[in-house]
């Protein structure tokens, strides 16, 4: 599976900026893939690209629809199928991170064989993969963890792959989630393989590879989290990553959808993630912090990436506000 | 899902009797539901019912044919699907525990619709499941967790069924692996679930319960194991046990299918299950240690036993030939 370049994004009739939150991620960090929006009547998301009708896209040379939006329940909606049966007869293809696939759009399946295009459901795994074996692998591997769901790990692997390229490292971003996907063009929604083979499917992500190159791997979930702990280590024993980057949002009162559960210290997130690291990589330390503090005031700010640089005697950052050539510094020594 | 005894044991053409290792193991804790074995030309396996042919089962009350047999890459033999039809004709329900599904059959699924019979592949879970919530429910929950794959979990865990019906306890044995599925009759293949729905169709299978009553649930895996400690994660989270007994094979080199990685201690073990265990059941302990020493000379298995005991405080015993007795002594305390 390789998603191709350039993109149209489908926003579709988003009901607000957060359904389009996808498609927002890709136009951020492969901004020169990413050439137009298409906009339903209705649809209430700007990720600031031109509008762009599917003819002019043809046009421009778009080469790859993305259904980059969000709805209650995954599904493709009616509202949709008839620009995405026309997308298909101009000769896209299309890529979509819906629950549903795509195959569900009457008539779409076999327009797309038809006319030679693709249809990416990134959400479903079309591979078949091994158990993951363990063994270690040559090359040089980095997973971003989390003290729970949705605290920064994609934004933060892809801010260190973007300052690693400017130093000219040899590295690739490794894609485990449906936006990452898009991003990279490529990728394994971990979440959504079969659960024998979360460490298999990451294994086959990050093979064998030089002695110098990095895998930056999207890190899942959280090891603490009640929902997704499984995914978190079967991804972490798959990557066996030599170096690991702790990823906070300080503003969770408990874990992301199970209130019962509180948010475990990164102290007590890193000790945990080691721990479960060394079955596949004895070597595995942690480089850095990394932290969402764009709800906080500039003191408040201060105070919290002090304290958690005092606590784990890590670089602590905001990838947003600061970049993160400390942690690069880190990965490159 | 509930499959409906009692069964005819279809053992096809099973190369060799550990072809026949499911069947077996249904044969064995539910005799009374298995009423006979149904072998073709060619069957190298018998698990001591006697043989018979779909007639006769018919005439006796079978009601679903079990394809409690493996073969090389889990397919479903041209070979069996004459029987396959027949089987569905005369109005038995199918279930199968292999990779491929029965509607892989030319004819099979639209017979069985036409019939009224239903078809469960039991490795292909039917339900959709939601991510678990990780709050305490009603009602007591033990686990069996392992040093290792394949050491004795569902067997362990029948045998302490079996006892605590003996002396009148409230439980259910929770199946979680194809063999324990059609003991039961019922249960989920944890490790064919989707990776997000891990601890979520744990929780769906033991669910909120008397106070008084102990769900027994089948362990998967080893959290130490490189391809499958995502599943026993998410397995410990959904049970939320409060009691583990920890399963053992003293003979083991190295984990099963991967050379690179050593059996952890007992003592780790425990420690490690009791640590994540914690997060969904702080008041989580460890009441017995399950050996299998068939392998063993008597003075090898007595030394065993005691080390084991030794090392963990904990009863170590044999279920085959001990029976589990002082283990559910502890669990009824």
């Amino acid at each position: 599976m390789k998603i191709t370049p350039p993109y149209l994004m489908f926003l579709g009739d988003a009901v607000d900026q957060l359904a389009a939150k996808t498609a927002n991620g890709v136009a951020f960090w492969r901004p020169n893939w990413c050439l137009g929006q298409f906009r339903m009547k209705g649809c209430n998301a700007d990720i600031g690209l031109p509008d762009m009708g599917l003819e002019e896209a043809a046009e421009k040379g778009v080469k790859t629809l993305v259904v980059g939006v969000a709805n209650q329940g995954g599904y493709i909606s009616e509202a949709w199928a008839e620009t995405l049966l026309q997308a298909v007869d101009l000769g896209f293809d299309i890529a979509s991170g819906l629950h549903a696939s795509l195959a569900s759009v009457p008539g779409l399946a076999s327009a797309a064989r038809e006319k030679g295009c693709q249809l990416f459901d990134v959400r479903h795994p079309g591979e078949t993969f091994d158990v993951g074996r363990g063994h270690k692998r040559s090359g040089n591997r980095l997973l971003t963890v989390g003290t729970d769901t949705s605290v920064g790990k994609m934004f933060t692997t892809l801010a260190i792959e973007k300052e690693m390229r400017t130093r000219g490292a040899n590295c690739t971003f490794r894609a485990t989630g449906q936006t990452g996907i898009f991003i990279a063009g490529e990728g394994v929604s971990v979440d959504a393989v079969v659960a024998d083979f979360i460490s298999g499917s990451t294994e086959w992500l990050c093979p064998e590879n030089d002695a110098d190159h990095w895998d930056l791997i999207e890190g899942q979930g959280s090891i603490h989290h009640a929902s997704y702990a499984g995914v978190t280590l079967g991804l972490i024993h798959g990557s066996q990553p030599d170096l690991l980057v702790v990823c906070h949002d300080p503003g969770r009162p408990h874990m992301r959808g199970t209130p019962s559960i509180p948010v475990h210290s990164l102290t007590d997130t890193i000790r945990a993630c080691e721990q479960v690291a060394r079955l596949t990589n004895p070597r595995v330390q942690t480089v850095g912090v990394s932290i969402n503090t764009s709800n906080l005031s500039n003191a408040d700010r201060e105070r919290e990436l002090k304290a958690a640089a005092d606590e784990t005697g890590l670089p602590a950052l905001d990838p947003v506000k600061d970049g993160v050539a400390p942690i690069v510094d880190r990965i490159l020594k």
